[in-house]
This record gives structure tokens, sequence and C-alpha cells, in this order.
């Protein structure tokens, strides 16, 4: 499991510059598979069996960009639940970014137990 | 307030047909002039104060959607929420998504004292 679901978010000033893409390229091997570049941050896609489940799982993870202080943006439905990561104030991909990742990685793997 | 609010959503078999524009056009007049449409269906996007606030309205109209056997699609991040109504097994818009539009009007207006 990647380290950096032991790291918190940090606070991030507008201005702060995204990561340079060697650094994002090396992070992206540290997140699963299912995350894809996508604009300017972060998108993973995941099916799921219902509405019920969808939002569930979006549930968890409001929970934990609250704690987190960093907050993605959630599309779902009957079926699916979307998450996009970016840093607004950074336009563009910051360590934020990946931290939450690898920690919603961990709630989507059912391997996992799902902690996060 | 729409009598919609006192109907509930019915079973929709694959093929049951979409409304006629005529139904369609005089149903928008008993929803919050926020809906608009939207490819086959109905979108309404409201600004919020924060996440939190978004997400604390996604879950009321998740328990609405469960409870009425119909589900949107949401949207939402820092700021905003934006829900997506569509019959899929209409291939459009039925009475079904403007008695749900009639509910989640009554939660998101803050004079409505939010119930549903």
């Amino acid at each position: 499991m990647s380290g950096l679901v032991r790291e918190r978010c940090q606070a991030c000033a507008p201005g702060t510059p995204p990561l340079p893409e060697a650094d994002i390229a090396q992070l992206m091997d540290q997140v699963a598979p299912a995350w894809i570049r996508s604009g300017p941050g972060l998108r993973r896609h995941q099916r799921t069996s219902d509405f019920a489940e969808a939002f569930g799982l979006a549930t968890r993870i409001a929970l934990l960009a609250e704690r987190e202080g960093h907050h993605p943006e959630l599309r779902l439905g009957w079926g699916y639940l979307e998450v996009e990561l970016t840093t607004h104030a950074a336009g563009g991909v910051t360590r934020n970014d990946f931290i939450m990742a690898a920690k919603i990685d961990r709630l989507l793997e059912p391997s996992s137990g799902g902690r996060a």
C-alpha cells in the first residue's frame, strides 16, 4: 500500500505551483491504475451495484475530505461514482491530490477492509 | 406549492414513452424556475456555502430518491450541487422526474422548512 496514506493534506496558499510532470508520473505509480489524468486533475470512475452503494462510498469520501480539508468533486448515479481531484489554488495537481487518491483507493478496494 | 409533492413516483417499465412536449411545458411551470431542460432530462444547479452544505443537501436528496425509487444523478463539490433527472426506461422525461423535481425544490428552498 502506498505510503501516501500515512500523510495528511497540507494547507495550500493561492499561487502554490502544481507538481512538475516528473513528480506526477512518479506519484501515479503509487495510486490505483484506475486513476487517470483528466483536464487539470485526476479522475477515478467506480462501478457500483446501485445508487445506495454509490452514495455510501460518496459519504465515506465526503467525511475523509472534511477530515483532510481537501475536497473532491463527486458525480454519482445508479451504478457509478466518479471522483475528481484538483488543487484549485494551484490550478493543477499537488501532492494533496495524491494523498487523497491513495486514501480513496483504500475506501474503494474491498480487499483492503475499507479503512481510511 | 406544486401539487406534485403529494404524488409518488410510479414504477416505469422499459419502453414507457417520455412525456409529450406540451405536457412537459405545463409541468415546467409547477417546479422552480431553476430547473432547465438538459439533454434528455432536467437539471438544477444550486450554489452552496461550502462542501459540507452541498453534501448535506445531496444526502437528503439521496434519501428521497431511495424512498421514491427514482434516482437522480448528482454532481457536487465545494460550493455547488447539481441535480439531473431523467427516466432512463423512457429515454426522456416522465411525470416521475417532475414529482422528484418538486420534492427536491422543497428541500432546496430555505423558506419551505425543507420538508420532503
